[in-house]
């Protein structure tokens, strides 16, 4: 299975922490790795065919504190698709003008979608015709740029009519939302003060938040697997679609 | 002035040393720099709005292999748009599930066309117009996808009406072609068998290709200014476009 790793954030927020977190896990996972950092409209974009283990460009995300309200990181095990740098997660299209990025972890089996607009599929994995798709529809949707909340109800529309081919956990940023969406294993978390100390859940490592942080600061992080051992995380209801502005969660 | 670097070959090959040569010009172009690398139809896109000289980034394009048949750097003097991460070249596109990357070198003025297809600006630069509006123009001249032959002619009706806007050296690579556009200053040179020492202009570095090629390979390099002091660089004529294919001049 592949392993999703999410951050919203109200003030730019390195990963260096949760992503050392998701590497860990890499040993079963070495089909590639990806990550995308927004920064504002801007969005640095790191893709590697080779496991986050022995990438040097993973080594640079671990220790170059790059600091993003929006984060979307992805190690793959393929199941569909060649190990190929086309087919490495995340994906990124722009629409309205805004990046958007996507990454899923599961398998759509049948999914063979009328792709007749401005979004065609480079590679040939299920997840990135499912993000063509995705894209298409909201296009279609939406004449002009929507707002967070319109863009939350046409994608509580989309997200089951993907679901129903298969596993669909996938997480969607366009830098100033995270839409996260459960379909057999994701978990969320809130950090906001008072921060305290994280423990990672498999490596010898722990941090403590409070001393890189305000009373302001908010952080939602989404995992496959809760990545700490001593904080509170929150696990998806199947086919629950969940939208983090600002590291909190958005009631749309 | 900005400075662009692309590199066309026949077989994968790595652009560490020329890419040293550019990084060393960064001195007075400290707005920010950016390098992509295709890897088939995969695509790695580095950028960053810190410059060259200094950017963790450019220190691992410096030292990682990247092999890539077609490459596209540029090192940013911002002349319109703020330094932003948005702002910062290669910029990215998908058409006809290829990825597009495109560089500028030069001013456009007075250039507002109407973008009212899949391709909007992300950023507020007059280069992102240009690119946008490049490939609104490719996407309505070809309703499938067309031969390299077919986008250069196409390619070759655009540019003068870009040109006619100020100064419009650039870059553009779908993973298959590079097409260089010479507006006020460009240079190629091609590389072949029999391959010999060359020395960087600008610093006390040399290499001796023959030790790290076969007689077969065939290597394009495309830059704003000769980067080796001993070997044979062609200016571009004002208005001219070119194709290079597997490390060598295509006619169009």
């Amino acid at each position: 299975m592949c392993q999703l790793l999410g951050m919203n954030a109200n003030t730019p927020t390195d990963v260096m922490f949760s992503f050392t977190g998701l590497a860990t896990r890499a040993d079963e996972h070495k089909d590639g790795f990806g990550i995308a950092f927004f920064e504002g409209r801007g969005l640095r974009h790191f893709v590697d065919h080779h496991s986050a283990r022995v990438s040097p460009l993973a080594e640079l995300v671990k220790r170059y504190p790059i600091k993003s309200d929006n984060v979307i990181a992805h190690i793959r095990k393929a199941t569909q698709g060649r190990v190929a740098l086309e087919n490495t997660h995340p994906f990124q299209r722009e629409l309205w003008g805004r990046y958007w990025v996507f990454a899923h972890n599961g398998n759509l089996v049948d999914f063979h979608p009328q792709l007749h607009a401005a979004f065609k599929p480079v590679g040939d994995t299920d997840s990135e015709r499912a993000f063509c798709w995705l894209m298409q529809e909201l296009a279609k949707a939406h004449c002009a740029v929507p707002t967070i909340e319109e863009l939350s109800r046409t994608l509580a529309e989309l997200t089951p009519r993907l679901n129903r081919h298969g596993t669909f956990n996938m997480l969607l940023s366009n830098g100033e939302a995270l839409w996260a969406h459960g379909s057999t294993k994701l978990h969320y978390l809130l950090r906001r003060h008072p921060f305290g100390q994280a423990q990672l859940a498999d490596e010898d490592l722990s941090i403590d938040f409070a001393q890189h942080t305000t009373h302001q600061d908010r952080v939602a992080v989404i995992a496959t697997e809760p990545l700490t051992s001593n904080e509170d995380w929150v696990a998806f209801q199947p086919g629950e679609l969940k939208v983090f502005v600002g590291g909190a969660l958005f009631a749309a």
